[in-house]
Order: structure tokens, then sequence, then C-alpha cells
């Protein structure tokens, strides 16, 4: 296609939403000219079914739950009067105690004031406030700066205390878990509070939840007397709870612009329910995920910020994308196994790692770019004569485009003004949005996870069974046993692996104490307890 | 097949290096019991390419060049003496510098100490230098803190330097650039250099440079009087450079165990060069992916270590193998398109994040696991009776592994004691080996990027246009362009999309003062110089 045709092309798609100064260009889409037209049907039912979800149809049907994110940042939406108190109540709460916090109304027992925030949480409680956070935040404009705890690796949990040090005592705890029953977040939250008793502080005073009502963590907020519990609702699931007080509670402690996030993602869901996929940017983007995958996840989906701040974009879709899209069935119940692939990081940058790939090797991918057409704050200076860096930023991402098109890869770009708090709430809402629609369009349930249940449970089976190794080698002192003999011991002979690496692991740690002896061969090793 | 079919499956093949403690499960991936065999001879050829390419070949043919980054570790196997001296020499070069600075001997001008290293670079001069720091640094063992700028994005530079803030009179800056022209260095570099002049500091008496002899770069730093160069070789591939000085100059400056990531490297290529797949992990990693994706790259590489510490491992691999094997053309010219897609971040964390789709989704991956047997420093602490959050962490690591298995989706399972300077050189060495033998196995080059200029060429043209178009602009300033008009009168009238967005970009930011008026449409606004 020549530059001439394609720039035709660029003006007839490009698609705008005014409100936010969004744009989504889908002129290096190679998708015939009727596609459109003949996804008009299909695109017109996930119409239909966003319209019923958004009213408060059972749009979650194998928890038959309620999907009500978009009642978050317009509660005047929520099917029922008191839903929409609860969503204003919550905002208003949220604000209040960060105000609180900022005032140094609400403080630490041992110092005037809380200067940091040690958010615990993982999945859907983490993503979003480290987007938000590293989006929006920084040394000139957090009023507490935010660290993380999302994992249960004990080292890393060490090396954040670490990094926190004395402040602990002016930290402020948030553990967030929905349910309230999240065991890498109750083990974060077990370390942190023998990080506060072990300084002799007093966790309870440091600590805020934001769970569902009466779940685990719930009552343990109230026995522990925290200082406060937010609240979450079953009719938001985790990887869309960025703007509830998930993620509205630590970005407003650190001193970003909720309203902001809030306005622009309300504005963009306006957007995004006009019926005419030319018009609206999150219709645009599922029919071309639907174009460039054969809507069978046939390629996967590339995302490419070029903003630093905007690294962690690709892996908040990742999650976002692949848990409500990898599906094994459709709404049908037949067997489609769905899903898109998504990863990225940012450009220039990347430019160094993959595009090599990207432009010559396998084409399994389509790109999204995403520009930003502020450099930054003040004036720029000359890196060469008449260029600035952003220049360079923009040429880059310019000419990585055209060699990717030049070789058949397809690509769209979105262009936002700056990363604001709008702009950042926007492109949440769009993904949201997008989500959601190209899920009807394969009539899939976006809103559930049942594929994560089965690897919980056999880590459930995995710790039981080192409980059992555990006892039974406490049991005989002077006994030493190879694997084999120890998986029969205990009764569970087929489980013979699992015991093994149950073994190597507790023998490669202090604790509890298990010892082990070489043998002829690694297998023939004999664990004892010391 | 059932557990104990398993379990025997794990004995038989476990592929273990004693010298690291490191070991490769491929018990959970589907290869036919006569896959092995059958690639025997292929392996073979690969073997003998790597031989050849150890002891100097011209293994980089397009370029002409040798690969040398074998001899990085192990400087006697250098085919020349010359080569042996260098390698030696630098070492030796970074070790003292660092001693120098760690002591105050070299220092800055206007404090005592260095306390902080900014380090420029990007793609094979960041990320390697990234991922060491992270896997071994910490508030507790650095004696200097390192940043990055590893990218043009003015936003992101000045938020470095706002976290830097005074400390920049202690910071000493890395600047790396193997040719010693790439401009997003170059630009991190002349965006540093003003921050520092701004403060009164002479940027030359805080600056460094790797990169080769007589490069940009080398010409800078020696008319600049920039404290020292350490040298680059063109035998070293930008992927391939973390064991260079490009690698050891930050961390050894960072207090980090340079000679155990040269050691643990040492000893894994003397695992790797054993001519048996099933006791070479490298081979056998190769052989992996060969049988998961056909081949041809059919299936994604999913990285998940199971440690924070190694949640940069993903990136480093990505651009490591994407770059390597991500080629259009095979070494007989034919058009091949391989390469293998990468991506990952660290468990149990991805867990929460896109794990449904890998149980159930689109299976169009093979995972790979990072298991670290080492909890953290020290005893840990129950979080429930019995049981450790490091317990919590292996448990969700083989209930996932049996989770995928179950659904007929394929992984891998990397052993080591310790995220420990040994066993990341290991790591390193052990896959830069295994994209070896995996490209002379699809007979391509791993060792050039033809594919990433073309990006950086249309880049050129662009940043070439903008500058035509800002003239012209301030040559008759009374008058206002629509981007049609302004592509016809700089002779580009095909460019005019490259026009309309070099000029959004450019009346968004404060300089060169070009002002947007609103038109009929978008397309119509027209841009003067204000």
């Amino acid at each position: 296609m020549s530059e001439r045709r394609l720039w035709e092309r660029y003006q007839k798609y490009l698609c705008g939403v005014e409100s936010v100064g969004l744009t989504l260009d889908v002129s290096r889409m190679n998708f015939a000219e009727d596609f459109l037209e003949r996804m008009r049907g299909p695109l017109d039912k996930a119409f239909d079914a966003m319209e019923a979800l958004e009213k408060g149809a059972i749009a979650n049907p194998d928890e038959q739950r309620r999907v009500g994110h978009y009642w978050l940042r317009a509660p005047e939406l929520a099917p029922e009067p008191a839903l929409t108190r609860e969503v204003q109540d919550t905002i208003a709460a949220v604000n209040a105690f960060s105000a609180d916090v900022h005032a140094g109304r609400v403080k630490p027992p041992t110092a005037e004031r809380f200067t940091q925030v040690l958010l615990v949480g993982i999945g859907g409680s983490a993503l979003g406030p480290q987007l938000v956070a590293d989006a929006l935040g920084g040394p000139s404009v957090d009023k507490l700066r935010v660290s993380f705890l999302d994992n249960t690796d004990p080292d890393g949990i060490d090396r954040v205390l670490a990094t926190l040090g004395d402040a602990l005592a002016q930290t402020l705890t948030v553990v967030i878990s929905k349910s309230g029953g999240t065991k890498e977040t109750r083990n974060g939250m077990v370390e942190a509070e023998r990080a506060y008793t072990r300084r002799g502080l007093n966790f309870g005073a440091h600590a805020v939840a934001v769970t569902g009502e009466d779940s685990e963590l719930d009552r343990t907020a109230k026995q522990g007397k925290w200082l406060r519990v937010f609240p979450m609702w079953d009719w938001v699931g985790g990887r869309t709870s960025v703007l509830s007080a998930v993620g509205l509670l630590p970005a407003r402690l650190q001193g970003l612009d909720t309203e902001g996030l809030l306005s622009g993602a309300r504005d963009m869901d306006v957007a995004t329910r006009v019926r005419d996929a030319v018009k609206n940017p999150a219709a645009l983007l599922a029919l071309m995920w639907f174009h460039a995958g054969g809507g069978r996840g046939q390629k996967d989906m590339v995302i490419i910020p070029y903003k630093d701040r905007l690294m962690l974009l690709s892996k908040y879709l990742q999650q976002l994308v692949m848990e409500s899209l990898g599906k094994e069935k459709d709404l049908s119940g037949a067997v489609v196994n769905q899903g898109i692939a998504v990863y990225g990081n940012k450009g220039s940058t990347d430019q160094h790692a993959y595009v090599q790939q990207l432009r010559e090797g396998v084409n399994n991918f389509f790109a999204t770019f995403v520009e930003v057409l502020k450099d930054r704050e003040g004036p720029s200076l000359q890196v060469e004569p008449g260029t600035t860096s952003g220049d360079y930023l923009l040429g880059f991402l310019l000419g990585t485009r055209r060699a990717l098109f030049e070789k058949d890869r397809e690509s769209m770009t979105l262009t936002v003004p700056d990363v604001s708090a709008r702009t950042l709430g926007a492109l949440i809402a769009l993904y949201e949005r997008a989500v959601g629609l190209y899920a009807s369009l394969v009539n899939i349930n976006a809103y559930h996870q049942p594929g994560v249940e089965a690897g919980k449970k056999a880590a459930g089976v995995v710790l039981q069974l080192q409980r059992q190794v555990v006892e039974r080698l406490r049991a005989e002192p002077a006994k030493a046993y190879t694997a084999e003999e120890l998986a029969r011991a205990v009764g569970a002979a087929d489980e013979v692996e699992t015991v093994f690496k149950v073994l190597e692991h507790l023998s490669a740690n202090a604790q509890p104490g298990i010892q082990r002896e070489p043998g002829a061969n690694r297998f023939e090793a004999r664990f004892r307890a010391s």
C-alpha cells in the first residue's frame, strides 16, 4: 500500500475520543474493507450483552454474579440505590481517611506522620495499584511513597522490609484481598506483622484492610483493631478492581489524582457505549483482536508504550486480557481454548530487545504502540540541532511501525495527550470494555477464572504432604529415609516425586531442620530430622 | 501418565550440573522416547559449530565477526594471546577502578565519595546490568546504589534524575554503548550532562565510558576528560556482553561478587560442552525448544522464576532469545522466519495474572519454571503451623506445574540452590549456549540483528522531515499550514501522515513553538511557528 493510500486509510479509520484526547489508529491492521460490516451482527450482540451487564444482569453466570466495575466511576448507574450509596460512601471514606493521614490526624503511635505505604496484595490486588503508582507517581508528587509485597517469596519480602528499614515506624500497611483468604497475601501480612512486632510496634495501629465483608481478613482486621477496613464487593472482579478502594486507597494516600482516574474512566465509558465500531475505540480494538487472531487467539498481543511511566501497562493488560479471555469452554460449554497472549515492556527500549524478531521472525503477533504526545514537564534541551529526546522517541515509534508494516506485521497505535490520571483512567476503561466486547464476540465468560483453582488445590496437597513428611521424620529422629521410603511411610507412594522435591527444599533451609545425607545418586539421598 | 511413571521419567531425564548445583527437569515435556536419539545428528553438528566458534571461527558470517563471549570468563581459551590479555586486563582494570571508588581514591570533585551509579545504556548495554543489579543487590549489600537511563523518554529521564536529586554530586555516570553511536544512549548522556552542569558540576569528572575503541563515545569521553574508558570488542555481541565490562563494571561498583558471576558461567560452560544431550542442560534446553515449537517457534516460551530477585530474567532472556533466534533467513539464505517469543515475570504472582489462560486457554506455549531452594537469609517464621512462606512458594510452583500438565501443557523446571553470583552466572551461560545450539539446529545465524536497522533508518527519515517542517514554518511565521500543504511545501507529499504526526507532537510541547489551530476536522488543523 502506498504512503498516500495509508494516509487515506489513517484518516478514514482514526477513532478519537475528544473528551480525553485519545485516538486509536488501526490503519496498519490489514483487515478487509468489508470486515467491519461483516462483524456488525456479532458486535451488536456484544453491545446488547454489555448493556445488560451494565444494567445489573448476572453477567458472570458461573459464579451467579453481577459485574459492576463500570458503576465504580458512575455510581448513579448502579442498578440499586444501595449500591450507588456504597460506592459513593467508599470513595468519600477513602478521601477522608487519606486526608486524615496527610494531615497527621491519623498517625502512627511512635511518629508524627505516616510517610510510607506498604501494600500487601497479589494479582488484581497489586497490579492495578502498581500501574497507577508507577505511571503517576514520582519523588516530586508523592505524599507517601508506596512499596509492595506481591508474592510469598521470603527473600523478596525481606528485601522490601529492609528497604523500608527504620521507616517502618512511619509505614501504613494496606492489606488487600477481596476474598480475604489469598495465601500469598496472608503470608505477606504475617511477615509484615512480625517485622513491626520485632521493632516493638503495634501492627494494628499501622494497618488497614480492603476486603469483602466478614472475610477472614475482615475478621483479622477487626480483632486486631486495625485503623480501618474498606469494602470490596463480589460484583467487582480482582482484575477490574483498580477503581474501587483497591486502587483508589493507595493512589489517594500517595497523593495522586483519584478524581481524574475516575473521570477519565467515566468519559471513556461514555465514548465506548456508542454502537458504531468506527467511533468506538473499545469496539474497534475488540474487532482488531478478532481480525488479527482469527477469533482464536492465533496472534500474541505485543504492547509497547513509548513512555517509561507506562511500562507496567503491558503487565496490567496481560492479567486483564489473559485471565479474562483465556478460557477452556464457551458459554455453551463447548471446548474452545480461547485467549490472547500478551507481552511487552516499553519503547524505544524494546527495539533493542526483540523488534529483530518482530520484524523478521515468526509472524505470530500484532503490536499495539502507545504514543504520548507530551514529552515532559517544562522545556526540552536539544540533543542535536533542532531535535530533542522526545523527537527521537516519536521517530523511533514511527520508524518501527513502518519497519513492521513493510514486512506485513500488523500494528495499531493508541495516542494519548499525556500520562495523567485522566488518561490512565481512560486507558483502563478502554481495555476493560474491549475485553468484555471481545469475550462476547467469541462467546465466553470474561468474568470468571475457573482454571486457577486446580493449581491452588494441588499446592494444598503438596503442603499437606510436607506436614506429614516432617511429622514422620520427627517421630523417628534417628532414622534416615530416602524419598521413596518416606513416601511409602506416609501412605503416599505415588507422590514420591513431590516428597523428593519437598525434602530437597526443606533440607536447603535452616528450618524445620531436615538433614540430607548423600546417597549413591541424587535420588538415593536420605533425609532425617535433626 | 501416572505419578509413578512421571517419577521414573523425572529420574531418567533429570540433568544436573554438580559444580553449580543446577538441575534441569524435562519430565513434563511430552517428547517421544526416540526424540533425543533422532536429534543426535543435528545436535552433533551444533556441537561442531559451537566448538569452531569457541576456537575463534567467524561464527557471525554476515558481519565477518568472531563470537567470543565464552572467552570473557575463560580468557585462556581465547584464540590469541592478545585477546586473552585484553580480557584479563579489563577485568583487572574494572576491579582496580571499583576498589579506588570504594576507597574514595577516585572521588567526585565536590564530595567525599561516590555513592550512586547512574548507568546510561539500552538493550544489551542495560538489560544484563539490570538483571544482575536486581538479582544480587539490595540495601544491605550495595556499596553504591545503581539506577538506569535506558530510554530516550524525556519524562523518564527527568524522573530518574529527580530521584537522584542532590545525590547527583556523588553520582558516577557510566555510559555504555558498544558502537558508541546508539542514539538513545547519546540522548541520555546529553540529558545527564546537562543535569550535572545545571548543578555546577563537571560532568567529565563524574563520567566513565564502556565502548569500542575510537567510537564516537570514546572520542567524547577523551575530549571531555572523563575518568576512564573501558573497552568493548566487536567479538562480543550486546546481548551476550553482561560478563564484559558492560556488566562487570556496574556490578563491581555496586559491590557484587563479579568473580562469582564469572566462575559460575565458566563452570556452566564446562558442563555444556559435554556432547551428550542428557548430561548437558544447554543441549537439553535447545532440544526441548525444538520439540515444543516444531523447530519453527510455534510455541511461546513462558519463563516463570519463583523468586522476586529473578523477575528480570524473563526480560533478559526475551532479548537474548528473540534477538538471537528471530531471523528471516537461514544460513543458506532461505526465508524461514524463525524465532521463539518469550515472556514472563515471576511466580507465584503470575498465577494470579495469566495462569488461567495457560491452563485453559490457547495452548501456544511451554513454561519454564525456575525453582530456588534457599528461601532467605536466616530462619523463617511459620505463617501457619509447620509451614513457611517459602513452603508455600514451592507448593504453588509444584501445584501449577501439575495443573498445567494435567491439561497437556508442557513445562520444564530449572532448580538452583540460591540466587548467588555463581548461580546467576551459570544461568546466563546456560541460556547463551542453549541459544547458540538451537540456532545451529534450525540453521540460522544467532549473532547478528539485521532487522533492527530498518526501524532506525525510518526514524532518521522522520527526524529529517521534522527539521524540514520546522524550518519551513519558521521561514514564514505568519503562515499556517495544514499537514497536506506542509508536506507538499517541503517536497514530501507522500509523507503527509508522518508530517501530521510530527506536527501533532511538536504542537503538544513547548518547543520549538509550533501552534495548532483547529480546523473543520482533525486533519484540517493548521500549524504555524510562534
